[in-house]
């Protein structure tokens, strides 16, 4: 069909090519940005002269009038126009007449999708780290109420040492908390303007940038024209933050689907964040948590995705950088909506605190303390303390019992060391309480470490208002 | 909200959860599978004597009067539903009554979905075969028109040896034939069927799934019903099969983009599958090619994101998978119009032989010949003539003209070698229908494998009827 | 330095480049097929006329002593010879001179590499066929010890329905059965000749490729010159293969290790597969299992790399090609092993029938039991039954006990249903053999399944000998 | 074989266990990083009372010993010996006896290696950085040479608008820019101090980590000993830096190749930098370009893999976790040699200025400046200028000439404008310095573009000592 660009071309676009090329199914979701950017463009463009006050006052109310029938649901967004930018400023032609055509005067596509896309992604960092802080708030919510709710410690899913499920907790806060900075770093590192470039090579206008970059909340104006036309680096730094994000999240949901299950039974879903199944009754799935697993998957999947379009790409803009987007809003609502749900589950969780204890004293968790003991009271080297404790955990476990079970006698018989005190060393809250080094696991240290992540968030819930979009 | 399967639950599951979990959104594009394999399931049902006749009957009345509904855009796709199964089924209830409830019986959810799923990609298996054979004709066609007309054949994208257009388009099908070999291998791997296995487990009921297995046109049913609803082979099998498609196709489109630039000027584009530029108004752009190189990149990131997905899990069926659908159909879909559009696209572009040729005239492309011509009259080994070879060429280069363009003589003052008749041999066309091997780039060579392919697509569209779903 | 190739260069190239650019040091594992494809080369030039036939014995000898140079750790792979096939034939021209020149007539490193690769592609294809068979056979010589040992199916990690182990392992031998078939559908799209097209084009040489097919095993020679030299489809193929296989072995080795924990204790690895900790003396690790799980990144990994190379690559040859062999080796390598360390695993594991049967007996399993005993005898619509085990289901809970314990009169009095006999249908063992559909978990299906399978893998150990390399 | 925490086992790990399991193999590259790490923890254990003086120096002196062997090639590397951990360690037993078994005191190989990964993954960001600084001053140093070298700026591999080499050059440097950014916010977000946290939750000795985070250049102890062992986020970020990294890069390397075919010719890369064919005498190939192009595959193939490893681990570590590092390997290794070999191509090629300036006179990429004209000199909305040009373009192609070509007269006859100095508007040159917008390719904004990343430069050269490992 007929096109704004279409000057010099003898054929119209065939559907198939329309249907094929444009953006708009899915672009149209940056409408708030591009008119968001064209009002700042107009505003410009008045500074230099291009337009008149009176254009330009048109061209306001026009695309406040546009802003206004979308918000409403009254927008027809034509596969005809491809893209959310030729939409906007047909739609804004066919109000307003002349003074319309003059908007598009020293800019170019390239660099408004560049900006409105760029603007997409730093408002969803914005907003997503806000869910992350949230997210960390719930867990350290439950944390503090566990600091002494002992449970096994793992490594190769086997009981290692006795742990509080707090700590546990923590230590899924300090994942986050990178992701957050995380995301912070991209944020900081994207955040420059870049509209004004033109199609590739700048404009022969005096375009303000700088004061461009300033009212829409850039830190500045990118650097090179053909560079900021080409880079998808802001669109990649995202599903990249995403993916470690949602990597982190199919950890946690691993951990809540195995607890959750029979022979764990450390904690229970609620009903309302649990479903049945169609032929079992009994059923009680935890279909959420399995589902935060798997998201990690399309995460993956899109950043490869977006990588894969990008390498060996000649610059400047080429087309099969349109394929940025639908991964990026792929990631992004799925993000928003796991942080959500996930904050509800543990919410809503019960947990079962004497079967953590019960399981934490099973395994000989405290091993590691009876060599440990060797070492500082018998002044054995840890090697040799290591393998003596090997042979009390064999008995042990010919035997039927806990190596905490086991008196100094026993002991006496198998090491032919007199252990004195070594019953109460081998007492699981008293080895857990034990680990007392910084960044351990005694219920001392998991305060520690809860007080230092909540000063954090309390700054940086501050300082969000500076750093926002 | 309240659920079919929510006899024990204490509570109603959340909104939140409802739409975090819910897949009717984009499984509702099973519905005709759906449906299909209920009124067999039904069927298989009466033959075992689970349903009366009258049931029987007011079944299949009930899921037809769905599927008209849905046909005609009337039926209401509710998110409390879940998903596509028990949207129907819970349409089928309110509009039959008890009899409905029955339906269910002897199957689960789980080999439901596996069922729906896998007939899915069955059935685009064979959509997308259908399109490669079409494709494979259209560049036969141009590739017989082509023969003789002399391109520079590259590697490393320096010009190598002369070649004909007709054999490099004939490259392209080779690939495409093994793609379409590719989907037929997986198609025969995965044409089981799913129904039948229940939950996990098999049903009590007297199950006839060979029945079923005929009726829906599956080879045989699955061996091992907790396999069958753990796996999701054929879903990843459909989306490796599409990656390396499209991975073919990024290659074609590549050459298409080099092809029509300014310093290739092979072909040129038709308007009616080009676009224009926002800002420069003399800009004819290969949108459809990059986009099609592009496309590449989500095809990749669907496989990664199943991949992702699966790994790990332990049987049978978790809810992870439930994110195997959104990525096929989004290759599918890709599919399905890059196919389209890339036949249109060489349909419509124009060719400039007279471009061609001229580049194959630059580069020494006949150096070979002289080593060639070299071992064959002289008896050098292949090594020494190369040697030699490399001489005669930077004179050449020296001198700045083509290698054919030497005479007697001056090769001779070079090399002290008498080689009558090396003019001809060093001739472009010659030197093209010189490379009479097997697979080799002469006009005669090229024809025989245009005849072997055409052959191939014949018998393959005849036997289509028999493997097709 | 200086190289074969540099006749026309004005300078030698630089270290780095050679260092860059050099492929010796990984393809020189490729030498075995260098070797024995210059040998038919050299028979093929023979029968053509280029070599005299002194100069053919000259050639085989000189490559025969090559090759137990090799073989003796006493031949010199050199960075300066780049590849295995400058490297062979350099050391073939210092060793019997002249006649060594002549044997790269009519062949160019183009196909010569995608000859080796391609062979080396096929007999690993091979290789890991076979291993797959040996790794289907242990775990069937398990399922068949095992098909009455009851145990919890799960889904969703919840105790779903009674199954017996043997069923599990079956469902474990289906998956690898595909995967088997995966590769010998890719070992028939691929078995054809790459050499005798020359660099690109073919050769002015009347190369008998046919001869040469037949000699080295090949179904037939390629289509097309073009591409066979471009395409690495051969090489995808076996690193999808290879992902999907390992992708299958990361869920057993996830059942492996769930089922290794204190909270689970279904088996007990031998120590002989086993690791401990450094510090925590009581820890007993499966590292096996877990390796296996982690082993399917490298492959996705691998898979992802090359595809990523491919992209957008015009024809027809070009470097990056090179980048195809490092991960095919890799993931072969890691295939290799990892079917032999799996295999071993499991023939020395430990099994814990009690404790299974302990599990299957808590969270009601028997409860799709109780639906369907109401919808055959008391002929009610699946769903009404659903719905009235649930609330009998709850009412177990509540009163903390298992459904199977419950007995007629209680169930009577929440359901106000005589259910005469429904004790026995709730048993643990009744429930598993009831169900006895096609690819169901009864004892007697099971076997069925395993006969199956047993009478496969004879039918495949006879037909290798026809489809190996 | 028999094993340091082998007590408890009562068989000894097979061969191949031993085989499958170890990380000797490729983790001894860390040997360096480990004995530092030994070093700081003994003077730890001093401080604390766990070591004597004597102890101390003996350790000390032992460690210092291994090191001068391992640098010479005399130290042995058994597989029986699993890791580097435990071969520096019972090497260090071996020689200095009991105080060696003391030094594995409060801490545990799962602390250790996240030490001496992370130590190598920082490093080797600071190694990189440098060399990306020096790539950028090398392409510097070509733009300030180049920035009135007139080429034809491209979008969609089409003639778009003129532009100077030297602001082509830029925009790679910008992007380069941002990547040495992006390793930078990795470095800080993850230099901290795994070291004495132990297997999972602390130790219950008073391990000063405050020291040892200092005296090993770490900003700081890490916050949880859970989240420290089983974390590996700062390798993924080091591969998705890399990524990232090698992504500009094959952009770079397409741009190189496409430059260096006879088609584009405004490049010859230097022979030292190029390889011939083992078949064609004439050819000069750009392999590295083509390697660095397909180098990007194995990049975003490590972090595939390492991001698949890590998805859905349970807490805390797990042995999956020893797959993290080969790819981190290779990824490292091939960036330090693209990045020192594409400085080298760059320097050593050859410009063709006078190629590029013909190129740009052909494509009507002055149209622009006569819609801009049309739009600031007869005041038209951008929009009709922009259809008004197109038809201009559409008869100077008819007429076979650039636009530049045209005259006012003729352009007066297709317009009915009377356009008076645009002869000079549509000069290539000036068409260029037109555009001099900030970011513009003007030749003074290319300057100040250059000027900017000069200064930075230096900035981060003399700030480096501040930031490095």
């Amino acid at each position: 069909m007929a096109k704004l660009w279409g000057g010099r071309f003898a054929q119209e676009s065939s559907n198939l090519l329309d249907n094929f090329n444009a953006s708009i199914v899915f672009d149209k979701q940056l409408w708030e940005y591009d008119i968001k950017g064209s009002k700042i463009h107009a505003k410009m463009l008045l500074s230099i002269g291009v337009l008149e006050k009176s254009e330009y006052e048109l061209i306001i109310k026009g695309l406040e009038s546009i802003s206004e029938q979308i918000q409403k649901g009254q927008f027809e967004f034509k596969i005809v126009d491809e893209d959310i930018h030729m939409s906007i400023e047909s739609a804004l032609i066919a109000l307003i007449g002349e003074s319309g055509k003059k908007l598009h005067t020293a800019r170019s596509r390239n660099d408004q999708v560049a900006l409105d896309f760029r603007m997409y992604v730093l408002d969803y960092n914005c907003k997503i780290r806000v869910k992350i802080l949230d997210l960390i708030d719930t867990i350290l919510f439950l944390a503090k109420k566990n600091t002494d709710t002992i449970m096994p410690g793992m490594t190769h899913l086997q009981h290692a040492q006795p742990i509080n499920f707090g700590f546990h907790l923590v230590a899924w806060c300090a994942s986050l908390k990178r992701d957050y900075q995380r995301f912070f770093d991209s944020f900081e590192r994207n955040n420059f303007l870049p509209l004004g470039v033109g199609a590739l090579a700048g404009t022969p206008y005096k375009n303000d940038r700088d004061m461009m970059a300033k009212e829409l909340g850039f830190k500045a104006p990118t650097l090179n024209a053909m560079d900021t036309v080409s880079e998808r680096d802001f669109a990649l730094d995202m599903l990249y933050d995403i993916s470690m994000l949602l990597m982190h999240i199919s950890r946690i949901a691993e951990e809540l689907v195995l607890w959750s299950s029979y022979e764990f039974k450390f904690i229970a879903l609620s009903d309302a964040y649990s479903t049945g199944s169609s032929i079992m009754p009994q059923k009680k799935n935890p279909d959420v948590p399995e589902l935060l697993r798997g998201k990690s998957g399309r995460a993956f999947g899109n950043l490869m995705g977006l990588l894969t379009v990008m390498k060996g790409l000649p610059l400047a803009y080429n087309k099969d950088t349109q394929e940025d987007k639908e991964g990026v809003f792929d990631s992004v609502k799925t993000t928003m909506i796991s942080l959500d749900i996930l904050k509800e589950v543990l919410l809503t969780m019960k947990i079962y605190p004497e079967n953590m204890l019960k399981m934490a004293k099973i395994g000989h968790l405290t091993a590691t303390d009876l060599a440990d003991f060797l070492v500082r009271k018998k002044n054995l080297p840890f090697r040799e303390a290591h393998r003596i404790t090997g042979e009390v955990v064999a008995f042990a476990e010919k035997k039927g019992v806990d190596i905490s079970e086991l008196d100094e006698e026993e002991i006496f018989q198998i090491t032919s060391l007199e252990l004195v005190g070594i019953k109460k060393v081998l007492d699981t809250r008293a080895s857990m309480n034990a680990r007392d080094s910084l960044g351990g696991t005694s219920t001392g240290r998991t305060e520690e470490q809860i007080n230092i992540l909540e000063k954090w968030i309390n700054e940086e819930k501050n300082g969000q208002a500076k750093t926002n979009h």
